[in-house]
């Protein structure tokens, strides 16, 4: 609701409290606020105002709330509203290239009103058959990690065992399915039975287990591939990567993706000399070096799902005021699919 | 002396006393000991019968010390003499390939004669310019190791900074030499004060240092290496691939060699994250599996070495009865460049 003499709007926003080290991140880290917005672009300054429809949850955000500039994309602000990715309505614009009621995705503000001054960053979306949250899930960052991560990193072959952690999240469940597609057998670990039936019922995983319910995961690995895996792509780190190592064929591939298991950072990964006595290669990726194939993703992933090919399970949570719990919950596994939180439909 | 009865002459031999397993060999880990050979080979058995003059000392056998079958190399047999990489001369010959004279090097017994059936593993050298126990170092395993580490795993290109350790090592000295050659700067650690000169005033390093004098290997890598590590290859793991880790530049190589440091196995490696961020590749690998680039090393290095472009430091310790301790000596760094064996020059 626009004040009339004022012409600003109500706008909720996420804020960050403060930096956080060396633990995961808590609802409590993150401010749920009311401020205010005006929703008219000031006159010659460029740019465009958003709506914010959706806004996707993603665990690389974790690193931006440590207060650490050496990494790969700058700290939040604390006392800030933080950003990540979005799919958001123009309603006022300075820019040729976008006029009001655009849909677009890129970089927005989690708040419900945001000015956004790089416009570069932002591709416009045609509405059509794919829910526009696909754009920050199947056909945004997670899809394009996936995508990227298995044909560039994993060199897959017809016939490859491979092996996907978190393998129902955001990244997890696509890599499976174009395992899949390319002819390889694929086994997923997920942290609860439903997601490990999903796995098995609706993704089209060969195998999966429940992670949680297994004592000594080497031994679980050795039960789902007494051949061995050629292909580990990893979203977690930890005792996962170490007992995956134990199990790898030789001349096999490690896509590291992600690492979200502390265990990581705090007891260390003991298992590296098999990369030798194995001859693995082992490889850390950001999809964001390999963007001149993006226009290739996106024509291949939407022609797979037209066709069927391929589904994409997204966890929405509705709400603003959700946005804490919701991020939170990333780190303790609650999130069944990809993370969204829906501002509103439109 | 051959016994004029028993035609049996006198075997100096060294024996595995038992498996060790999770600790370094130590002296008494090998037995010294006298036995009684044949040095005529049975008619119709095949075979050559051999004098072993120089014996390769290689940080891959504690590896076949332990009662381990998975590895790449099956175990030695305790009670038994062990085997390694040998240049030794044909006392008796079944095989039409290799006559009485001939100078041979392959996998040959710790001892003084040795009868060798498998002799499609064994190499004639051609006696030249080039010192014969050349042919278990700079022209053997350790040599090719380099070569194909460096140029097929590393992906060198002109003005990468490398760092290499355990440096002036048997594999790690070539490693810093082919680097200068290919136009590289190429820092070495090694761990005495005496290794560092070497590296610096004998095999062309641009910078060494002794990591025993360093307190804090991060801050000493990121003094050596203001701007980064291109290239890091790795002869020890542990605690200097962790400090390396934080250093590499984005898209940085590690090459693991060799994982002397126990460090790797028990504290692990706590700084894999930093493949992702700065998407490093990390490649385990062997040199067995480039053997068809065998034949392009050995022109290269010749050639190099006849050039001066190449030098190469050994480690010779006089005497069988000695090999226990030179051996066990490697897992200390008390070798000052390659170790071998010299059991008698002719």
């Amino acid at each position: 609701m626009e004040d009339e003499e004022t012409h600003l709007t109500q706008n909720k926003q996420i804020i960050l409290k403060n930096f956080i080290e060396g633990r995961n991140p808590r609802e409590t880290d993150l401010e749920f606020k009311i401020s205010k917005v005006s929703l008219r672009i000031p006159k010659g300054s460029g740019g465009v105002v958003v709506k914010n429809l959706y806004l996707s949850c993603d665990p690389y955000m974790r690193g931006r709330m440590r207060d650490f500039n050496g990494s790969y994309i700058p700290p939040f602000v604390p006392g800030s509203v933080i950003q990540g990715f979005g799919v958001s309505k123009v309603v006022d614009s300075n820019d040729p290239n976008f006029k009001i009621g655009d849909l677009v995705t890129g970089f927005t503000g989690w708040e419900e009103y945001s000015l956004l001054q790089k416009t570069e960053q932002l591709k416009k979306i045609q509405p059509g058959d794919i829910p526009p949250s696909y754009y920050v899930g199947l056909l945004g960052m997670p899809g394009f990690t996936a995508y990227a991560g298995f044909y560039e990193v994993c060199s897959p072959k017809q016939g490859d065992y491979v092996f996907v952690s978190a393998a129902s999240g955001a990244v997890g469940q696509l890599v499976g399915q174009l395992a899949k597609l390319h002819g390889c057998y694929v086994v997923g670990s997920a942290g609860t039975n439903q997601k490990v039936d999903l796995l098995k019922n609706k993704l089209g995983f060969d195998e999966a287990f429940n992670y949680k319910e297994e004592p000594d995961l080497n031994s679980t690995l050795k039960r789902y591939f007494p051949q061995g895996i050629d292909i580990y792509f990893d979203n977690v780190g930890g005792s996962m990567l170490d007992a995956a190592l134990l199990n790898m064929k030789i001349h096999g591939r490690i896509a590291i993706c992600g690492m979200v298991s502390h265990v990581s950072y705090t007891e260390g990964i003991q298992n590296l000399f098999m990369l030798i006595t194995k001859r693995i290669r082992m490889q850390g990726f950001l999809q964001s070096d390999y963007v001149h194939l993006f226009p290739k993703f996106l024509e291949f992933i939407i022609s797979n799902y037209k066709q069927g090919n391929v589904i994409y399970i997204e966890d929405m949570t509705e709400g603003l005021e959700n946005a804490p719990d919701a991020f939170a919950g990333l780190f303790s596994g609650k999130n069944v699919g990809k993370k969204v939180i829906c501002i509103t439909h439109e």
